[in-house]
């Protein structure tokens, strides 16, 4: 069940960088909830590859084609399952590295577990190519939460160090959250994004690469939401999350930064809203407590290792011969996944919300 | 679903902090394993309250009764349910606290899910006590482990900001790992856990609470444990660990400070050994690629939110007459939860291995 | 996972015939449910031995104890677990059962999957007497179905070939389900539950034993629940009832009878009725198309063997002689399990209409 | 979650009888399996329709045609997803059924539960074509279970009450299991599938359909297989085979006949075998005791309702006018799903089977 996550909805991934096609079924949608298959587009064109100079040069069509589920426009209640076909696959870019596992990357760690039959072309099922298909079922995801009043959007919080300025935690607005989404390169503050863009195209120039952190934020989640214990929200987020290559932590709220602070710091006061609702009037909480959904803005970071791929050469050893080898990866690859990496985290988001909404 | 984890062996936990009892079924477990009852009962006085002055003064005897499960002290194939009486519960303290949420603990949100009904007496499910019956169950998995050669220990790496020195990610020794467990303050070295205890008690004397990081290690994970994408160690592992109260993030390997590395920096060179296996000269990955053990150490941090309960006078609503109010929480309570969380740590871990290995 | 079951509604059952205790953990249920915990009891004196002649001698309190879940009679939200001590242990009459399995039991499968360590004693967790916290947990559902005006009953259908008059299809109204429910023999016409008294003396009076079958409906259930394929009513209630031990069939609405019938004679013509509902003239469907409901009454039947405990000279083997031996089974056993049987069918069928209407 | 079963393996069926594809996800195979995609084209053949008279003259091409999963033959550790194109879609056959639904069909109860989004073509994700992509995932499994020695198969038990001589429960061959299979028309007794064949003519005569029951053996299933209680080997399998649609009763082993005998004629005596196995001299248990295999024969039978579509006038209701109404179903349509049922049966048995062993 490796690839699969859920419980009233069941979203399963399938496909590796190099078969026939890679895709998504979802089981449990209701019936009746239309989609927009150009605005999901749209939302996958922005973890397309191909935007220089910060991105892979190969160049993926990642027009999915529902197979089943959607009957003009609207799902049926029946799995909806779409499929992005592999079109520009150059395999031969990756015979060598059966032999010679890529340091950081799952190479090694498919080898031990299935042997010569792992599908080694491209990074197989550990392919960031698998993320469309879970953006496609997040778009999905969005659309429906949007016509429920929830929204999730997320920005690049940090590259290689460089800070973006943060949601605000407590009156952050739809128009806030969504906007660093419509960008090419999703900031709060341009001026941070540009200096980003230096960090990345200087790691290129290096023949290296960057990580980053990835900030995301859920609006109009109600209070209530959410169990104890082991099904709550961050376990059920951080599951998912987990799931996106690279991402290496997760936090929520303060997060990590909490760890340092003193209670009377870190507790959230409770005010009465003239609306008849309770807020709080800060949010180190990031929403939940206890598992469960308070009414304010959900708020996770994740982090993102830098790219394993780099053109340096490395130290790695050959499965056959038993001995150290130096390995250089050809190919062009991402000096920085992190732009590409914010709509994953909020389709990951919106499905495991849209799945405890249901 | 809320309290239970597991795919091959599935752990239950019920109670609340003023119920007849609370406990812990755990279903699957393999027949004929030994359960050394007396060794469990050290586990679990690591994580017993009372020991001043970090502690809170509520003494449980915490002895675990054995429902089923076991016959002359080894596992019989049926389900394994243990369960701890609550003696000393004083109702009493926390009537007022129905009306009056405490700021970041889940009184709020489980008057939102459950209404009137919640239990509130000491936190209800919500309740650190809880973590007694997932640290027996943990024991018990710690046993079956050891047995296979599988060590997981654990350690404070900070309290308020002081920070303890971190177990070797390369070279980590079952020695070095388990030392700071039997130590009654667990943590590397003595001179920063002296630190941290002036830390607390000062936190104390201010009427207010420290948070901080507990850093796990496993030793002995055969490689190639695990799954791809959603059901991988970091997933199944996290969503475990966010069962424990109070965690606010978790992260694996070098985890938020990979974001501000290059990859020529994280990327571990792999190393062929003289006795056949390939280990890595750096741990950056923390013993995970892909989701997929690697042989190395794993390594995970979890942050903890300073304990939420503080005498200092804190504002809230009251959820009757929809007004803020003062509430200044009376009682005494643990000014750090976090040399209490070190064995939960332990146990979840445990437990999530358990199940990946069977 | 074995002995659990649901997805809204987690049920899961732990001990041993001659355990500490038995019981049941059920996480998920709803908060502000009354459970009257005297009606319960009365549920479960339904299932209760040592009515003769047909039941075993073993006379057992069965008093449920309520550990956790219920504050002042009203669920909390928190998992609700009660246990069921053991008293009446005679340990001493199994001990051969170990060398010996019993033809019919799962003594040898037990053996075989648990080796030496299976707790022998009674069939541990293979015993009937396991049924008990199963019907405690079901007279919890019963309670809350009864709340939303679903109703469960059942009545012994077939015992050694007599037949009890089936439930009316169609008509059935709630006092009908119900009346054999309250009566110690549960049959619909006491003519036919005299012949079957008869039919099970004779047997115990022959050293033999007789089996039966059970037949269950629901009135009440909303037309719409359910899923198709593989998480139809049909697929989990199935999958439910066959966890009562001795079931071996399942089958709804005209069942295997269908088989030899025509489309024209099984086909139940829809009809229109004045208060706006639709319903079928016939219900051959017993209920269920297509995995959901359909608003009529939901009908199934269940085979059950007859008790395997008999006192006759049986053939077996010698697991530690690898020979054959004769086994003469000692004390006193049900000659027929039906109708203690009848209570588990509808606490099993609540529970998992429970499940499916959460 | 409809629409999925399996533990250790996960089936994913999704698809509408005239959506752009129907097809099948296995989540969890191990790799290094070898699948021949032909012998599993011959499989899938077995429930090909268009075989006069007694199926429907719908063609379908029914290739599958594998997306991922599959390198060079062999399982490569990724989800295996296959697709079924549809062709041959006539949707204009099927408009009227939205407003009049099909006695006995889903058509009403999916009205119920998604309104008018239902996908009426064609009974839409009800369709018996849904099991073409069963009929993959089973041959694949198929595939593997025999690499282990383990063996399916089925046979027509009954049709319209004509009986076929059942498989021979203990001492039955892997060649007479896999007998039928390899006929047209898959019974023991070519005597008893003729006068079978005569039955289903002459209800096609009458604009009418008929009934019947399959049986289901397998071999080499190792005993100590399946769980106690919930998650035993009746659990999954009767959870999976009602998932076939018309399936209407399981039973295992004697069955519902079981209600009617005696213990000493019920029982199986154990017996020591020369090669230190131990055997039961009858299989009355069904190779099933508490839930695990024993070692024999398992041995199951389902029964299928008469194919609700006929062409006789039917009373049905108008849900858009609330009145009643007569329905012509148009079309040709199989008199007798029973022949092309038998290899679902054979499919899902063997994926609960692959599920167990892994």
């Amino acid at each position: 069940m490796a690839s699969q996550f859920g419980h009233n909805i069941r979203v399963s991934i399938f496909g590796q960088s190099h078969s026939r096609a890679i895709g998504v079924n979802i089981d449990g949608l209701p019936a009746g909830e239309a989609v927009d298959l150009e605005e999901a587009g749209r939302f996958l064109a922005r973890r397309a590859p191909g935007k220089a100079p910060y991105a892979t040069a190969r160049r993926e069509a990642d027009a999915p084609v529902v197979l089943s589920g959607l009957v003009d426009g609207y799902t049926c209640g029946a799995p909806l399952c779409a499929i992005i076909e592999n079109k520009d696959a150059r395999s031969k870019d990756y015979e060598q590295l059966r032999d010679l596992p890529r340091p950081s990357h799952a190479d090694y760690t498919a080898y031990v577990k299935y042997g010569k039959y792992h599908d080694i072309r491209g990074g197989g099922h550990f392919s960031g190519r698998l993320t469309a298909p879970l953006c496609f079922a997040g778009a999905v995801a969005l659309q429906i939460l949007a016509r429920r009043g929830i929204w999730v959007g997320a920005h690049i919080a940090a590259i290689a160090g460089v800070e973006d300025a943060p949601f605000d935690p407590v009156d952050l607005t739809a128009e806030q959250l969504l906007a660093p989404g419509r960008s090419p390169f999703p900031v709060v503050e341009d001026s941070a994004g540009q200096r980003m863009r230096e960090q990345i195209e200087q790691a290129r120039l290096d023949q290296d690469s960057v990580g980053g952190i990835v900030e995301c934020a859920a609006l109009g989640v109600p209070a209530g939401l959410g169990e104890p214990m082991f099904d709550g929200l961050e376990n059920r987020l951080a599951a998912a999350l987990f799931g996106i290559p690279a991402v290496r932590g997760v936090e929520f709220g303060t997060g990590f930064a909490a760890a340092a602070l003193r209670g009377s710091q870190h507790n959230d006061p409770f005010s009465q809203q003239p609306d008849g609702t309770v807020r709080t009037r800060t949010n180190h909480h990031g929403g939940i407590l206890g598992g469960i959904s308070s009414g304010m803005p959900i708020l996770l970071r994740c982090a993102f290792k830098p790219t394993p791929s780099i053109s340096q050469p490395q130290q790695t050893v050959s499965l056959s011969a038993h001995q150290d080898r130096t390995l250089v990866i050809e190919g062009r690859h991402d000096p920085c996944v992190v732009p590409r990496a914010v709509p994953c985290v909020e389709a990951a988001v919106a499905l495991v919300l849209l799945d405890l909404i249901l």
